[in-house]
């Protein structure tokens, strides 16, 4: 049946071996505290409170689901139990500043932490997963006073962070909202207090039994605002007002989705509710942003959740079921398990090595480059070179779409084809694959459709600046190309990564170029775009790894992996893998393939 | 909301005028009272079904699911009226005999049907969806007392059929099955009586309140039969005898599905059940292949439903739904919806026009290549000319594996990647498309895994004859190049058609040559062999396409398409689509790319 171990092991490989990230803490005086064995122990622990607490609330929580009355929503059975646990374990405060109360601790933990606990219950996870975006929205542009009243509750999770920004009229397109802000005294200005009137929807738990208050960010208009996204403001409206009486904010029901059947997706009613204005007039979305982006990060975390969750369970699976005789058996079957004459392990027929490496590879070059986005989000935030901060920004810029989009999509990718494993077993919900592949599915929407973040990428980070950011993050890696180089064995990695930057590179100058004469042909091939950059970063991962598992320096943890099974993963994307980005740098360059409007 | 209108005028544009079936049926005695004006009215009649009365059912059905007792299974509501409704309208009969009171018509139409009707409620459609392949197998199997008793129960869907393979221990590996049957009178022989025991899973139907009895075909093993699929014989074993009474076959549960929750998915109990032998003693595999060739290409025309669902339904919401303004709008807007200032149909944004796109050129491509298919079930049935039959029949055995693996992962991913033009709405299950996405992923599973597919088509259909069906297959195809080639406007089409043919030769030549070293090499790259075929196949539909609709004599009927729109749709598979083939050959060729066995 359906498990989740938390891969410690390997989370550490990546984190000390492939991505050396305590030599990156030991220059950032935040962090010099900090070393290797302290991490590992942290991850040890997360893993604890993932696998052993909050994994066995995963399937009852699908099955259940949460249950609306006007009163308000009451989430499935366990999930209050594992949420006090979680506070209890101090985890909402992992990253915060010890000036708030927190551990001050590098959002790469964090990171690690939020892949954990969503690859263990997705939809548990919706409720804390706001908490670090709300606490930095409060933190760094509320006024004192709401500083005072709210920082140190969303530092704890005594109380929950909700973002509202959604309304049926505006999905994508947030210049259409219309939720209204009345000043109630003084002047538009930061801490004003407001009366907010409007309807939201899709409100990841805009109610709950987990905490007693809830603390809800509203993108919201001020009367008289200009029109579009100018005109929005940002308010701190809570649940329960600071008097005790409840502040006039209703869910007015929930949503019957396809997965996450734990998080109460909520439609919001605010009447006259009582509320603040956080950061300046006009400049919510601003504000707004400055969580969002730590979300995206969020999001790509969860398509690495989902990637290693359906991993270890399609190769637990593979290895205990036995269906017909396999073409060829391991050289060394004492490494493998034992068979007679009988049926072989599925693990061992070649349609499902090439799944179960698939899903491997995947996994580990989105781990690392996940990883390698968090170190160098602590970085910019933290290292005292004001270069290399600049420099970590930058690349962090054009890393957030495309990791948000990829891991998404590769997690529900890999879950949908990692189901094929159990077979008609697969499609039952007993097994719990099929789960994951419900569960993921949503990643790829929320927090910015994937199709926005290509677009995000595209217009946004790689173009509008002339290229500069990409030719920076581009030579960064093509110092991999130098390393692999100087290594016979790791000839075809340092090959094929160069290749993938060249293709960047060219793509970048078609794209600048065509677009002069033909402003939408970015658009038109955005996708491919992104798909191009996130093999050229996998295929930089994979080099990494490779190289890693080969340096007698960097044995892999005890109780991980041996190197050569990260030598196998590498390799197997290398060849198996790589050769998809063809396709995508191809389309790229398709200035002229038709994409017609609409004939009916 | 998800709405399913039957397609009948793209169909009959397909059916009549890019693969000219009437010209084919006029050659067939059997069909040569049909014209296209009476196929015609046979769709639009079936689509009134499909779309009136079957369509209604289908959310209401996932809500609902089936309930089971041990008294046995109650579909949900509206599931008996449709199926009354169904066996009324005399369906069942389509494509069965006159002589067993059928009405004789070609498989075409009747998958031409099954299209819509998987199209209108996958779940539903589980029921009936056995019911022609046991009337081929009782019609040429059974003795004539059998035949008699139950053949014209199944013409007329009185009584429906099941399939009873699949037992815990053996999935895609039928060797194992172990139900046991035990001759009651009388010598092992077709028709002998016997007592069957054994438990079944997975049996779609195995119980329903839809009809007074079943019947079931039994893959089972007598007595002291020899081990292995060879031991393996098939008996028929009704729910009520003919004495009136029940039957000791139990349905034991229902599993809880990720889709399809109005199919009954059963697990069986035998417990010493009347049945009688059905075809030789140990020869039970080679009548159940009857059943499962028929039930594979019925399992294809699911994806081609489910393809035709999420694209009318996405093009319609894309239509509808405005977001922000487009970065270009159409030259004549007249032909689209009018905007204002405000913001345009998502429609018209670049990322959604090409998913829309893409989702009706891989519904026009698969809707050519099943219809071809289906087509040439009938010549290999009922040409007068022998050498045809056989070259038809060659033809369909590679076909089969590749439309039944090709149009059902293109149906499951295509509704996955239309969820993403409803945004966060597409996730929630009011707007449908989240239960075509579960819905249609059971179809990769079922019928023989879409890996199990394409090691046949390797190994059995285009290796194990030393390339000659292959070769056959690609003459034919090839006939499409030269009739491009003489077009001026459609080189591009005979180009690509040309060169994946090439690419299909050098395939097998590869294949064939590399095998004798190394026999696992075409089992490691079957996937990639079955997509590439899969492309080259798209490729000629669309070639053929795109000349149907510049040739004058074929202007689309009236109610349909234009002849723009349908070249749109094929140039656009062409420009957009087939570099993903590359991919594909490439890795085919790939003999020594090295796939490991799992190391720890």
């Amino acid at each position: 049946m359906w498990t989740y171990e938390a891969p410690v092991a390997d989370m550490l490989h990546v984190l000390t071996r492939v991505l050396a990230a305590p030599a990156s803490w030991a220059e950032q005086p935040a962090f010099a505290e900090l070393d290797a064995d302290t991490a590992a122990e942290v991850l040890a622990q997360a893993g604890r409170f993932a696998s052993e607490v909050l994994a066995p609330t995963n399937a009852p929580g699908d099955l259940h689901g949460c249950t609306w009355t006007p009163a308000g929503v009451t989430t499935p059975p366990g999930y209050r139990a594992a949420y006090r646990a979680f506070v209890d374990g101090g985890w909402p405060a992992l990253a915060c500043t010890p000036e708030a109360g927190g551990q001050g601790l590098p959002q790469l933990l964090n990171m690690a932490l939020f892949e954990m606990l969503a690859a263990a219950n997705h939809g548990w996870t919706m409720y804390p997963g706001l908490l670090h975006g709300a606490y930095e929205v409060v933190l760094h542009h509320a006024v004192p006073e709401l500083r005072a009243r709210y920082l140190a509750q969303l530092v704890s999770g005594e109380w929950l962070g909700t973002m509202c920004l959604t309304e049926p009229q505006a999905g994508s397109d947030l210049g259409q909202v219309r939720t209204k802000a009345e000043l109630i005294a003084g002047a538009a200005a930061n801490g004003a207090p407001v009366a907010i009137t409007g309807s939201k929807i899709f409100i990841s738990g805009g109610d709950s039994d987990l905490t007693d208050n809830l603390v809800h960010l509203v993108l919201c208009r001020l009367v008289d605002a200009p029109a579009g996204t100018k005109g929005l403001s940002l308010a701190l409206v809570p649940k329960v007002l600071p008097d005790g009486s409840r502040n006039a904010v209703f869910c007015d029901g929930i949503e019957h989705k396809m997965g996450i059947h734990g998080s109460a997706t909520c439609q919001m009613r605010f009447d006259r509710a009582q509320g603040w204005l956080i950061g300046e007039p006009n400049r919510g979305l601003a504000a707004m942003f400055l969580m969002m982006n730590a979300a995206r990060l969020h999001v790509a975390m969860q398509g690495v959740g989902h990637l290693e969750a359906a991993t270890q369970n399609a190769w637990r699976y593979a290895a205990e079921r036995l269906q017909m005789r396999a073409p060829q058996r391991p050289i060394d079957a004492a490494r493998n398990v034992a068979t007679g004459a009988g049926p072989d392990p599925i693990a061992w027929h070649p349609a499902m090595r090439r799944t179960l490496l698939t899903l491997r590879a995947r996994t580990d070059a989105c781990r690392t480059i996940a990883y390698w986005c968090a170190l160098l989000l602590d970085e910019a935030d933290h290292h005292p070179d004001a270069a290399r901060r600049a420099a970590a920004a930058d690349h962090v810029a054009i890393l957030t779409p495309v990791a948000k989009s990829l891991f998404t999509e590769l997690g529900h990718r890999s879950a949908d084809e990692a189901l094929q494993v159990w077979g008609g077993y697969g499609y039952v919900h007993d097994y719990g694959i099929e789960q994951t592949v419900r569960d993921s599915r949503i990643a790829m929407i929320y927090e910015g459709t994937n199709e926005i973040q290509a677009i995000d990428l595209v217009q946004r980070k790689l173009l509008d600046d002339g290229g500069a950011r990409a030719g920076a993050l581009i030579d960064e890696l093509a110092q991999e190309v130098a390393r692999c180089a100087a290594q016979p064995a790791l000839q075809a990695f340092a090959e094929t990564l160069a290749d993938q930057l060249v293709r960047w590179r060219e793509t970048l100058a078609a794209l600048q170029a065509g677009r002069a004469d033909d402003g939408e042909y970015p658009l038109r091939v955005a996708d491919d775009v992104l798909a191009g950059v996130g093999h050229a970063l996998m295929c930089w991962a994979w080099a990494r790894i490779a190289r890693t598992a080969l340096d007698p320096a960097h044995t892999p943890a005890a109780g991980g992996r041996s190197a050569e099974a990260w030598q196998q993963s590498a390799t197997f994307g290398l060849q198996w893998l790589m050769p998809q980005a063809q396709v995508h740098w191809r389309r790229a360059l398709q200035a002229d393939a038709a994409l017609p409007f609409l004939v009916a």
